[in-house]
């Protein structure tokens, strides 16, 4: 599973490989394809050399005994982010890495599972990198990204779609949910629009006024 | 693994086993070890059967042509619990019959892994409860549960111990942690207490001034 593009082209979205349960490998080998450029965040890197990925970008705060050096001589080349930064997460200082090299889009795997702060942290913080990156998280059960003030897209019936309010969330209407939202309000703990569905084969519309809205394709 | 209590004490934590990913056999066993009352969750109910745990109530909407009395056939008692509400998840719809029994504290597992939005409703849903029940969340790589105003528990040096802020919450303080609170403010989405660690064998103390804060200890 090597196969991803040799030529770099910025304007297709990165790929990053962050460091919680490894996805399906179909999945994997379907984000690669389109993926020019690779980031492996600190120690998943062994995990993902097993695997015959080429990797550009290796990034962390390599704290506990880890030599990422060792990597750049069992594949070359590879770039070597070191960020120290305590006060943000590996991911997103591979966000703010991106940013700065004006990549507009991200596909992020491996960013969910295993320990449970690194998994509501890594889905939450897609939210304060909206307006610079548009960033998408799979899993394999899911697909999480966050909204824009107006979203709309074709889906056939019954495909699941949760709502998920990273704070409190205002105005809310939708279009084509099975359970519709009007001018509703949904909040992180307390109210939250989980495992709605599309009522009919088209265009579904959900639009909010005020606060950070996720959607979430989950599939069981 | 049928090994729990036969004697019934309403004292003692109940057990949820929720619909999300199955965790390791050995805390499952723990947990059940010190669990009266088992509670299942809709169409878990096939995968705990299958590990020879006796069930004490099916919990569920049992949509998606899910016939509940096959089960109460196959072990007997077994109290079934239909709960047709659309906006209340399972896991919420167990905790209000918990209440409404007057058990006081509950253990869950298999909230969390497979789909995100089950995941993230399942974690973040703890804190509407908190004042009705004790609630413990566990996985195999996660302890998670709300923190009252003042929370003070000894731990050992380098324990992880994560803050997940479900919403705003205001006014923080923290005695040994090794990247301090002092009167701090965290954001769900914007400013995380994710991956902080206990400074020295001691007594740490978390106090907050107002909203809802979440602790998880947490290990790779």
């Amino acid at each position: 599973m090597s196969s991803h593009h040799i030529i770099k082209d910025d304007q297709e979205p990165a790929l990053i490989i962050a460091n919680g349960a490894a996805c399906n490998q179909e999945l994997l080998g379907q984000l690669l394809e389109w993926s020019p450029l690779v980031i492996v965040l600190d120690s998943a890197i062994s995990r993902v050399l097993e695997l015959g990925i080429k990797v550009d970008v290796l990034l962390g705060d390599f704290d506990r005994d880890f030599d990422p050096n060792y990597y750049r001589e069992i594949q070359y080349p590879l770039e070597i982010v070191n960020t120290p930064d305590q006060n943000k997460t590996d991911l997103e200082k591979a966000f703010d890495y991106l940013i700065e090299r004006n990549i507009p889009a991200v596909n992020v795997v491996w960013a969910t599972g295993k320990r449970a702060d690194h998994t509501i942290t890594n889905i939450t913080s897609v939210v304060k990198f909206s307006e610079k990156l548009k960033i998408v998280l799979f899993d394999d059960h899911s697909k999480i990204f966050h909204l824009p003030r107006k979203y709309e897209k074709w889906y056939p019936k019954n495909t699941v779609i949760s709502l998920i309010p990273i704070g409190a969330v205002h105005g809310i209407h939708s279009q084509n949910l099975f359970y519709p939202l009007q001018n509703d309000s949904l909040q992180i703990g307390y109210r939250s629009g989980s495992s709605n569905h599309v009522a009919e084969d088209g265009i579904v519309i959900i639009e909010h006024l005020e606060g950070d809205l996720i959607l979430m394709e989950c599939w069981d």
